[in-house]
């Protein structure tokens, strides 16, 4: 479907591959690590590289400060185009353990692998090489089309590896410059099959710790038990009720907002063959558990969850004390779909523990976190358009996928600058990123950067 | 109903104890900590001071090596009656934290409070008080009828306060030696109201630990929740389905051998008139949990529990992490009451646990532990004799009580040797016994005595 124009800018982009990563290698070299003081210069640096490169391609960049890292920001002039907004991180992990690796992870370089070539590096696909697909299609483009694409807006964060403490409050204070009609984010990896996918749908999340209170002592149980409440059975017997014998939430009004499969991505999700025994395998399990029923592929993307994440209690060390603890604690987490309202979710928790509480013991409840899951919205036809684009690039249908867990800076953007997101992304489930011998393969490089560039098209 | 001489033995007690008291003082200026090695002369002088004491009263006495600390074992000829072991420690506590006593706990004094004169010291009440409350008892009894009892044997262990290493191996060396018709442990005290009391029933104890393993590694929850095992939810749902709605234990055959209150048990417990909010307010709790429709003294003293005394499992400490642990652990206790057999019910609750585990998961269990519990033959005579004689030496009705936890060496008793124990002690409620300042009322010594005096001549 590709065009004249952007059949030009796929062949510029082939023949510019070996000095494209010529530059990526430069980018790779400096040691980003977020989190580590020592590296805070090499940060700077890595910023000032990028708004550099970007500027020397006619972007108006800046470095902008923050009270962390600095965030880079670039734009071309607005068309009548869509506007789009591409986001992407410049630091990258810490390297321990050293020794793993099998060459210096700040001196990468192209190897020969059985699977084919590949960039070895710190950053080689998280993020750094992801990110500079998008650069380097934006490159290809101004070459062919004499400018760079109109109303595109780059945020490149360099804090994303150390929790992105400076992110919201720079979102929000530049919320009407960020603002786009969509974002980008490429951060994320192909299906596990192999194929071009996009991430349409991101769980949502709720935490809470409770802390159940019974004596104002730990008892002997001798001398107490049967007579004192005990606060760990409990809590044993309010986190059972939280399911029923198929698996499914008991609380009232959990399931308000779930939104059962479409049909098209019943179909989508059914195409990858997802093979759940040999994926719990790689962990020494074999059976799903969840809701009766569901295929799973939908337990893990489309349905909400209820989890004990921790729990303790008493007397946990060697041996046997035959204590009834003054108290016993949980942290409870729940993932949610569709427009699950993590508040309602969360009051509804509380109320069924509360329940379970006799009338002379107390509970606690902390907040950790809640955000609700992130749907982006299909009959967008970007959607279909980018879509359409990756399957030509790749010989192979693309597909949407959801993701099982959230990416806190989708809901971000939904949340503050009101947009959707599409997660596009290249990485395989080999590319060992935070660990020793990241890579990225030089496959996933060329095409990752011509597959931007037919999005670019599609989305014009 | 005492006869002539045994108001001679009481009225030569009387006379003696002033006399009395400063042996008891000779006694507790000997420092004998069991667990602290720093002390082991001291522990071998407090045994070799016993004996000689007990030669000196016509006892055949000696001090038996073991590999621990000694046993001091002492007996008279045997002649018509009925045979007793005496039972006592002649080990003490620790004394830590010194600063909170008031004097030094091994220099020992008669102390004027507004409950009367109390002995002060380390060792007053437990056990050394308590244990020369018979041996005066003897000496008294031997100035008035010229000899000692007959068929008498005295057992006083040096380990009592650091865990009994040596005692059962020590009690199935010596079983002929040791095996009498009946026990008295003078270890024990009073009802919480002030009545002279019998402990004639202790429950059992089965412990266990469970471990319940499922994934061979942490998981995040966001890539696997709904689809992998949560470990510490399948021990949730077998720890809360232990139970049903009204508190009885759901183990199939669980209750089997439990009995149901004789009415005369019921009425000495119903006189002893417990009170549960009362007793519960001590440590901030309120209303007595358990099987519905129960008095609460049945509830600790006559009926089983299942409780759980520690868990532990995933992310616990601050903050929160999203994990699905790969293992889960819980330490469950059982209190036995009647003829309830701890083997059966170990049996029964790791087939309650297995069956929530699922085929890709497993479970361990380790053993904590397991005796039946020991309940007295009351149609033994010798327990109306004795109850009788206490109600007549404290001027209220003696009841027979129970106890909640174990005292492990009635157990061992039964088992090893055989034979039921009596346990009658003197020590009250205000003794600190195992804290500083330890007490034991000059009442509690002087008619101890004399109630065993009473006893002694009972059981002719």
């Amino acid at each position: 479907m590709a065009d004249q124009k952007t059949d030009d800018v796929l062949n510029r982009l082939d023949a510019d591959l070996p000095a494209a990563l010529d530059r990526l290698m430069g980018f790779l070299r400096i040691p980003s690590i977020s989190t580590d003081p020592a590296h805070d210069d090499d940060v700077a640096e890595a910023a000032n590289w990028l708004a550099n490169e970007l500027r020397d391609l006619g972007f108006s960049a800046d470095v902008r400060p923050t009270t962390g890292h600095p965030m880079v920001v670039a734009s071309t002039p607005k068309g009548t185009e869509r506007t789009l907004l591409f986001y992407g991180h410049y630091d990258v992990q810490p390297v321990d353990p050293l020794n793993l690796w099998n060459r210096p992870p700040f001196d990468p370089a192209i190897e020969d692998t059985p699977n084919g070539k590949v960039i070895r590096g710190r950053g080689a696909s998280d993020d750094k090489g992801q990110l500079m697909t998008f650069v380097e299609a934006c490159r290809a483009w101004k070459d062919v089309h004499g400018e760079l694409p109109s109303g595109l807006t780059l945020l490149f964060e360099g804090e994303e590896e150390s929790g992105s403490p400076s992110l919201i409050p720079f979102l929000e204070a530049n919320r009407d410059e960020l603002s786009q009609s969509l974002a980008l984010i490429c951060d994320t990896g192909m299906s596990a099959d192999g194929r071009p996918a996009i991430s349409s749908q991101l769980r949502g999340l709720v935490g809470e710790e409770i802390v159940v209170h019974a004596a104002n002592q730990d008892l002997h149980s001798g001398s107490f038990g049967g007579l004192a409440a005990n606060p760990i059975q409990i809590l044993c017997d309010a986190l059972a009720a939280l399911k029923d014998e198929n698996g499914r939430v008991t609380l009232p009004g959990f399931y308000d907002g779930v939104q059962e499969l479409s049909d098209d991505l019943r179909r989508d999700w059914e195409a990858l063959d997802f093979d759940a025994e040999e994926f719990l395998s790689r962990v020494g399990l074999k059976h799903p558990v969840g809701e009766k029923g569901r295929m799973p592929l939908e337990m893990v993307w489309n349905q909400p969850t209820a989890e004990i994440n921790g729990i303790t209690g008493g007397y946990t060390g060697d041996g046997f004390k035959t204590v009834l603890p003054a108290e016993a604690r949980a942290k409870v987490s729940f993932r949610l779909t569709g427009t699950q309202d993590p508040e309602k979710i969360r009051t509804a928790f509380r109320a069924h523990v509360e329940s379970f509480i006799p009338a002379d013991c107390r509970v606690e409840f902390h907040e950790h976190g809640g955000s609700p899951a992130a749907v982006m919205d299909l009959s967008d036809p970007a959607f279909e358009a980018a879509k359409q684009a990756l399957s030509e690039e790749w010989n192979r249908e693309a597909v949407y996928i959801g993701m099982g867990g959230s990416i806190p800076i989708a809901g971000d953007f939904k949340r503050i600058l009101g947009m959707d997101a599409m997660l596009i992304g290249f990485g395989r489930d080999d590319d060992r990123i935070h660990s020793p011998n990241e890579k990225y393969d030089v496959e996933s490089f060329a095409k990752g950067a011509r597959s931007w560039a037919r999005i670019l098209s599609a989305l014009r």
